[in-house]
């Protein structure tokens, strides 16, 4: 099975995805938020590219049960219900059965930009969901023969992060992993090389990542300190989101 | 110091270049065979965009000394005196006190971009001439105070190439090292974080990493083994080439 790695939503016209099974990736925070309003009851995620277009969206479904969510420079958009904090979906008491209109600078529009190019449903990734994540696209590999297996980072400003190359290489060894046991041989493209490489199977390392990464030390200088501990846990959660072009759902 | 790693040419706009201290790396293999040929008594390299840009610029010369080298998906360009394998320019023979007009597909455009985006020198690197570029780049940036050092990686159309990225980890950690030395602290871009990571300090892999590339497994299909093997040996040469915008020489 082919596999690759795609460091930014700039270079993703130059991989092949049509086709292929694809996942996106954004750590800090974007990826790592979703899953966990849908793990705390949110029945529905739309990515949107900026706040104009949220705002718009939202309005347009006379919906009740809605909330305005994303940030813009790492702070809540001003108007907005939420910003980008993983801390702000824990309690279910404000999350539980919502709609989300949800505009990030680099999560959402890769989102979008993504499935776009490839033409399938996309697997919402973060370390928060990593092993299932793998779980499920190894299990959907053996009953959907894709093109190939795709991750894309979301990055920032459109250069690659540290932090989604990291969990891209994780996922890259688990899928590998997973797919050799069922008798099935992995071929890298050098963004997986590289993801792979740079990761090195090491789980210990995530925070120290996180925290030395460009993103990371940024929103640290912004009071997000505890946003990088809680987004550098591995495998929090057992689900995954799944983007059909249109919303994220479980 | 800031320092950082640009993974493709396309990323190139993203990065704030101008007034920093650039290198361009493709160790498959245009910047190897340029430190070649250079060493070899060549007078000056004239890096050109594709075959025809080569014919034009060497044909306004008028001049006998002229060799037109480069090569289209990895082979010597029909009518051309020399391709882009190392071994070609081992002979001072043919190479001494020549001039050449080199195109080749993924290094000449980038150092051609480069130098537009960065206004500056750019040092052409390789795992060849890692150690002296590393010294070369740390003395110009003790002696001219730069905004910052920036290697750029030729990749393989557009998208990031294992070998270049590794490359670049070995000059980063080399270029670090040398500074710490003289009391100068390096800040890290996600790239340069990125590219230590994956070198991981490690010289010993050069040829695995060359060997397992997709550039590298390509190169071999077309059975040029040998060059792999020539350009994973780091520091065989003891010089720097610099391109000034027009031509390369030492």
């Amino acid at each position: 099975m082919k596999i690759d790695v795609v460091l930014t939503p700039k270079l993703l016209p130059d991989s092949d995805c049509e086709g292929s099974l694809c996942s996106v990736i954004d750590v800090l925070r974007a990826t790592t938020t979703i899953v966990v309003a849908l793990a705390n009851g949110a029945t529905a995620i739309y990515p949107c590219c900026d706040a104009t277009e949220a705002r718009k969206r939202a309005e347009s479904t006379g919906d009740k049960d809605i909330l305005l969510a994303g940030e813009e420079e790492g702070l809540r958009i001003p108007g907005f219900h939420l910003g980008n904090s993983p801390f702000e979906y824990l309690s279910s008491d404000s999350i539980d059965g919502k709609t989300i209109y949800f505009a990030t600078t680099n999560g959402t529009p890769t989102m979008q930009k993504t499935h776009s190019c490839s033409g399938t449903p996309i697997y919402i990734a973060s370390l928060a969901n990593l092993p299932a994540v793998a779980s499920t696209m190894v299990k959907a590999t053996i009953a959907g023969s894709p093109a190939g297996i795709i991750l894309v980072c979301s990055g920032r400003y459109g250069t690659p992060s540290a932090e989604d190359l990291y969990c891209a290489g994780l996922l890259v060894g688990k899928i590998i992993e997973k797919l050799l046991h069922t008798g099935i041989s992995s071929e890298l493209g050098d963004g997986a090389l590289i993801a792979t490489g740079f990761a090195d199977g090491d789980e210990t390392k995530a925070l120290k990542v996180l925290s030395e990464s460009v993103h990371g030390r940024y929103l640290q200088s912004i009071g997000f300190n505890a946003d990088l501990e809680f987004a550098s846990r591995i495998g929090r959660y057992n689900i995954v989101p799944v983007f059909d072009g249109n919303r994220i759902s479980l």
